[in-house]
């Protein structure tokens, strides 16, 4: 059975806390529920890991090589400074999708870069939390043509 | 009967001609008939239009303002350059979705910039012509947000 | 019978639509009409034109050379990014007046440099629609001093 | 009786001595006597002051909050430099109107930025010493309107 | 039988009446007879055509991809500005020789660089009108090695 | 019963060991003793903490948004790469003011900008060790006027 | 009996009339007085002194070098333009404490850079009109230390 | 009797694995073998140590200090981000040798920033594998000449 | 009789007090005296003139315009910071001398640029106070060309 | 009888033999005995020269002051960083045009500036050896139109 | 025989001589010298070759091209400013492993970038003159390899 | 008996012959046989040498280590290119003394900054061909002081 992993980085447990107008009032465990459910009606397990700490989502990277099929990302603030997050992603096999929350090109100038972009599948931005399951339809899509 | 607006700018029309290591062989005819497919079975009308004139792909922008619920659009090298396209997606009112065939953040510098991008609902990049259809799928989405 | 040509750029068809807070409830209409009548109490007629298309206007300043003793110009987006517009401005030999609605140095970074104000005659910003009637002012200063 | 001030920054002073092809050929005295009979003729009386001192003129700035209905001001090279005097413009009421005379924008590229631009009512540039004419008409119109 | 396109830009309509110190004093006519001539010496037909509008020279250059056996091409100053343009030009077959007819890296800073020379087949500046010649003597060489 | 949370980023275990003319001979520890003294005396008591990793110090924020009524933060290092830790400031309710111990302005170009400080209620740097204690002066001050 | 200076800059005379959101209600006065009682406490007496005019900084600099034990400075919009103040509070000798009232690196790009820093003996930003009593407090220490 | 730390950054454990084309097909494991006979012949103990969290290698660099006369230390890309481990290096006594396995001035810009290289004792860039071998020759220098 | 006015910007008045490494241990007034001595030699009188007010040097700048024949000028920090003095220079007839005592551009970066040696007669750098000598000598050669 | 030098910079003497991808694979002997025979029969006498050494190539460009008619030259890498050479070709009457082989657009980033190109009478980039033949026929139009 | 050339550029004559806290107090001699003892353990010869003009170094790798199995090589100062040599590195076969004395990254901002390293087979930074004993254990291992 | 170089780099042998409105009509040898007589009068012998060499130039510094008392050097065009010759000029101990004939801060960007002034014992710059007299003066005063 095909298994996907939901990986989420720095701050992302605070979803649903966090400045409302900009990230939503959803928390991280409801859009972790609906994308399992989303899979789960195409036979798809989902893992799901969240950290603040650079190495476990490295660590995690790593492992998933050999476990997952494809990984959906959200990298928070280590989009635009971690090169080692990226040599992860590159590094490995599975397809790799990017999702940001919030439109990073209409905030602060250092949000505007990400490291991520150029090594992963593909790259979806802005359309809040529903930005993740729009990655998990982009994600069947790339599953089914490989 | 709701009804969605797929732009496509400078140099789309040779899409399946054009260097298809990086645009796959698909034409614009095939993506436009998927998208059209797509959003039929949604009850969903969807007009095309394609022009290699920035002052074309304004004047449509404009137009969509009272005619259409939603654009998907794919700004081609424009995206990158021209001011008063982001102006004309910023001034009306449906949601404008960008989108990109190849990742632009992995070629020449210069594509790396979209001026659309702060002022877009949301960015799809990378997945090759199914961006379009990740894109349709999103703009179900917002559509039902709405 | 001395004549004048009032040239407004991309997007400002939509003036007193899109955003007023920035650009005001008068659409350009309402600011041709004060604008012909103002030139008509001094005897000067004046033609109106609006384009969203770039090669348009720089036809225009090309026909504006033998046709017009000058222009009042407002290049809305393509001021900031248009050489093109610019080499049409210095080639012909009526004095051309930049207006801008905004004040285009209190934007976007990318707003605030203009290609034409280096070839204009002079430059008016920032007195909303106002500014047009400043233009005309300062057109007829210019006149008599020719 | 309502009361506008003229205030001219640094080497104003040396206006028609000073390069003539630049700055033309009328002294500072001429431009404030024309200015105060235009005014004159809508029962508006001018009050004039020039200084090459960065701190006198942030002080004229400060008297002018409660004595001025509006302030006509060309900083002069302050304009490029000095975040004080922005300071200033922006802490008061009254309507401060820049007036340059030469194109500063077709000059060296020092001149070419203005930290005064964003927060004065408007900008007139390039006309000449008719630009401070021209800065008479538009500060009638700001009046008018209030 | 062989054809040339003979592609011009903005404002070369204008040659020969614009700034002759420094474009010199043939139009755009006197080029094009002097080209057809040459080429008919070599039993190449050309065919000419000038462009204000960026969007008609994208469409030229599309066209000539099936009908042309090389275009030499003067951008003007889309030159320094059009990605669409270099997009166009990389994606058509028939090579592209770049021509200006000053020299563009002793003018103003933002005439130095040029999207389209990365992508031409090769790039001849700063002759005068005698370029065209020289590019017509450049594409004889092209055309025999194909 | 107030509490006050004291946290230290990286390296400043070494405190009293590393360079001792840039920070001084006194110890972590003996900073911490002193803090705790002095916000005893005001009847609020400090826990302490340091770590090397980034992770760990976003994790003891979040843990602070609801234990501590402010914190005292000398982010090390991290302050001028991690934007993670300055959205985890950012996130959270109760005022984080920033301290460094050397003059950060006056060393490495790298270290003169902070991620954290547009984020933090204030920032104090320079004034050695002693930095501390005026934070922590500084502290009573913001929880007082809450 | 030991002296400090309380030396504020341009535009500071205005504190509690100029924007309230960003500066707060109390005057420059309201917060002399502050200091001075504050000090007294400590037998420390306080001059003050505020003007707009960069060369009397300058001057109570060069005078406070003889006259004070150590300077409380607000060099207002001075500090992001002003090598000259630079230079004046490193020729002097006794410790110069630099103050701001609102959040420097939070507002427009040009006031995060202090020319003052690197030369004072330390920096406090951002507590509002509560720095100076924290730069009070850290006097205190410096003058001890000594 | 002596002992070196072979330390090694993100990503490394992936040696053999990731992209052959760059870094070869020697795992980490062959290297560290080959480090720990070439010292064993000099008499000299190898310890090894890998991880891909930044605060975990600064940890080790601190207990480095008193256990080890010198340090092999390939940060990875942490090499380019980490101003935490450049203190940390700086921090300590034993020299550190930094190498790199390829050319990181060949590749993207980014990577040819070294934070660490400065407060290195030296610096051993694209010799691949070798590099770490090179390396333990120059600590057998450097630690004969202590 | 001929006259030279000798001009010092700002904290030249503290002319070997200050950091003497870098500035020497002459006073400004033994610099001026051995300036009138030299010049007396050659029947030349001087004036001298120093002020930390912009202003104030601006004004004697433009009284030297008409009572001295050459100006030997140490413009201080603001010889970086100043466009008002700039203008001053150039506006006036007789040529001005730029000194400068220290090496600046040996020094922090933004000491390396001078708004003022474009539009002086000359530049003399680096050679302590021996370089007010120099500068007279230099002074003797463009007055006997004239 | 008119003489015309063709002089090659550092690295040329490799023509054929260096990377033949980029360059082709005639020798520097086939192109100079190619352009002998292409000027004979225009009664032009070619001399050619190849140094790596800066120096030597600027004593050439003195030497050719007097003795040729104009001069070919490919400056090689020296293009990118002698000021020295641009102003040997600045100093001297024979026009100077500039040849590269390759697209030097079209490659690492610091070839894309050519010091050499404002003072040449034109510029010939990208047609491969084909180049120098192409320049040779651009040298007969510059010496008719003497 | 296998042979190996230890070249070295500009100043690096004077090695003893100059500023011996920075490059050590050993002569040129004294290194060539020890290299090639070094190298006759190993049944390899060496040349050594030292001058101050680029054209000669340049000639010198040429020369290598068939007389040398590898070369290691100190450009100097032309490491920072000669891409002519760089591209003599890049034509030529035999392996160039490139040597600095000092830690060129802990200087001035203009000798942290090379343009040798790209092409070369590996770089040693900042041993002292070790560096270059390192560098031929390195080409040792680079010839076995082969 | 003391002992002189005055050293001039590439194209300085064309001076009188070169661009007159900027350089004058004295050749070199004008100014050298005005030096020597100069320095005569003070029972200093005077060497001169020019090369276009940069290499050459190198070589003359490093002979002028014991053979010569000072050097006047115009490093013409190497000035903004040469690490070498600064690297040579630090390295030893005559005082070095750099000349400029025209303002080189009033022409290209390019010419603004000098590799040579921040070692150089001082810099005299745009006095015409009487720098280098100016130079011979300031030298006295050098050589006097020492």
């Amino acid at each position: 059975m095909c298994r996907v992993l939901l990986l989420n980085g720095p701050n992302l447990n605070l979803l649903g806390q966090r400045d409302q107008s900009v990230y939503g009032n959803r928390t991280l465990n409801d859009v972790e529920l609906e994308l399992i459910e989303f899979f789960k009606r195409h036979d798809i397990e989902v893992s799901t890991f969240q950290s603040n700490h650079e190495g476990e989502l490295i660590d995690q990277l790593h492992h998933a090589n050999e476990k997952f099929a494809g990984v959906i990302f959200n990298p928070g603030a280590y989009t635009h400074t971690s090169i080692a997050l990226r040599d992860a992603v590159e590094a490995i096999n599975p397809p790799v999708i990017e999702v940001h929350i919030s439109n990073i090109h209409n905030r602060e100038a250092f949000r505007s870069h990400s490291y991520i972009t150029p090594v992963a599948a593909g790259q979806i931005t802005g359309f809040g939390t529903e930005g993740y399951l729009i990655a998990a339809f982009a994600m069947l899509k790339l599953l089914n043509n490989i």
